[in-house]
């Protein structure tokens, strides 16, 4: 049975009626499994994830657009976080028994089914994306709502489907595919924020560190520490393991221990299970020398 | 859903069709995963490592039991391992949703059933001995099926379970309860087995070392390389990350480095992710945040 894990991102945190409404809707899918939800009012946003079947995971998408598109104004949303629609971003992730490509086939006909049922634009991200200037999520979502009706009038802008313009009150939607996100947080035993900060700088790819991290230093007042704080974007590509190392000698170079690690939210076993095998110096392991993976795939 | 595993050794490793014909008795055991199973022509025994439901993991041994009764006889059975019985141990271990305890409650249910329907007696062993003198399988095991006799004339060995006197072709069955095992190797970039054997020492139970260690040096001669190998009996009390970093230690008294390790068979998600925890210094991680487990038992 193929896996795929969805994560939709709702511009609403803040009425919890409504939140109840879009969460009541895909739980009422059959065989879709809410693994988590959260909702921030400083943000006004919401973030639930499921996961189950492709198909599950499809009719879920619309039956929370189907409450979203008809509870949620744009026009009167305010909140810190950026954002371009009511159903502002939908990634679809691969989990088990299903390719990246099929998640990427699954995004394409969401983002085409979603276009014709609410007439709302959707533009197609990460791995699903048509053109490499729509790779980041960041770069569709510059100008946010607001700057949205002026954006989309250059053809550049131009939806991957649907209408031309915004929806008036559900603006537009970002569907895509992409592999598990690891939130991992290191803190170091030190309050020097400066030392965070050239950390966060010397992993992160956009300074010339590694591929498939994100990073920054930050503060941890109230504990008299700082953080490095980090988002992975594939840990296959880029292990979780060979980052804790570098953060770790960087750290070294400025006299500063490691302290502890966070995981925040929740990780793919693979990617543990991969640390495990680095720092044991296991050879020759298979992942089907796991017990729990050779009960689900048994034979006989 | 309660899932035990049960890894019977039998007393038959040579002929073809007796092996297939008991591994054929559990297979159609409805509920029964066969994960694995192995000969060894040289110690002519099988060990089949199966998994399920506590009623389905019981079903499987009696219909094992059915076919090597009938076909296994000790009196003509040669093989270096040492053995009581023709189906010679059968441990029951605890993997998901199940206690150490059911998983005692169910080896002596069984124990009592196959004492009743084959006439055989049952020593019961590790967790579910009822005596600490028969904790160690060893200990039970010593003087094996031709000094079983007169070892059980003793009234200290009278079987937990069935008649006072060894069966006349199937022997004796030793029946309990234990945590995975976990077969652990450390293969060091040396040719010195005295320091492999210290190593092996120094981390032992017997010898001192960790309570759930047993360790051995061994010579990899078609390599050049010594091994120290290890079973961790208990991976929650004495972890293996913490094992590792032992042998480390010691082989660097002798200027000598961990070329890598290897593990032997199925080892629990749980031992990898411990580990994982440790090295990468994750903390205030709960086993919830794995993504697989979350699916398995994730709400709604």
């Amino acid at each position: 049975m193929p896996i795929v894990e969805c994560v939709p991102n709702v511009s609403e945190g803040r009425r919890r009626e409504v939140v109840e409404s879009i969460v009541g809707a895909v739980s009422a899918v059959p065989g879709v499994r809410l693994l988590d939800r959260s909702s921030d009012s400083a943000h006004n946003r919401s973030v639930l994830t499921m996961a189950g079947e492709p198909v599950a995971m499809k009719a879920a998408v619309l039956a929370l657009f189907e409450v979203a598109v008809r509870t949620i104004d744009l026009r009167s949303h305010r909140g810190e976080h950026p954002r371009l629609g009511a159903v502002d971003v939908v990634p679809f992730v691969p989990i088990e028994g299903v390719t990246m490509a099929e998640c990427v086939a699954l995004a394409r006909e969401t983002a085409s089914d979603i276009a014709s049922r609410f007439e709302v634009p959707v533009f197609l991200y990460e791995a699903a994306a048509m053109t490499p200037a729509r790779t980041n999520l960041e770069d569709i979502r510059r100008g946010e709502f607001e700057g949205l009706a002026e954006k989309m009038a250059a053809p550049a802008w131009a939806p991957d489907f649907g209408p031309s313009r915004p929806h008036p009150t559900a603006g537009a939607t970002v569907v895509g595919a992409r592999m598990p996100l690891i939130a991992f947080n290191i803190n170091l035993a030190t309050d020097r924020l400066d030392v965070a900060r050239r950390i966060a700088a010397a992993i992160r790819h956009s300074s010339g560190g590694f591929r498939y991290v994100k990073a920054m230093g930050i503060a941890l007042e109230d504990r008299g520490l700082v953080q490095v704080s980090i988002n992975l974007t594939n840990y296959e590509q880029t292990p979780i393991f060979r980052v804790f190392e570098a953060v770790r000698r960087e750290a070294s170079r400025y006299g500063v221990h490691v302290l502890e690690s966070e995981i925040i939210g929740l990780v793919p076993a693979a990617a543990l299970v991969g640390a495990a095998e680095y720092f044991l110096q296991i050879a020759r392991f298979s992942a089907d020398q796991v017990l729990e993976t050779r009960l689900r795939g048994g034979a006989g």
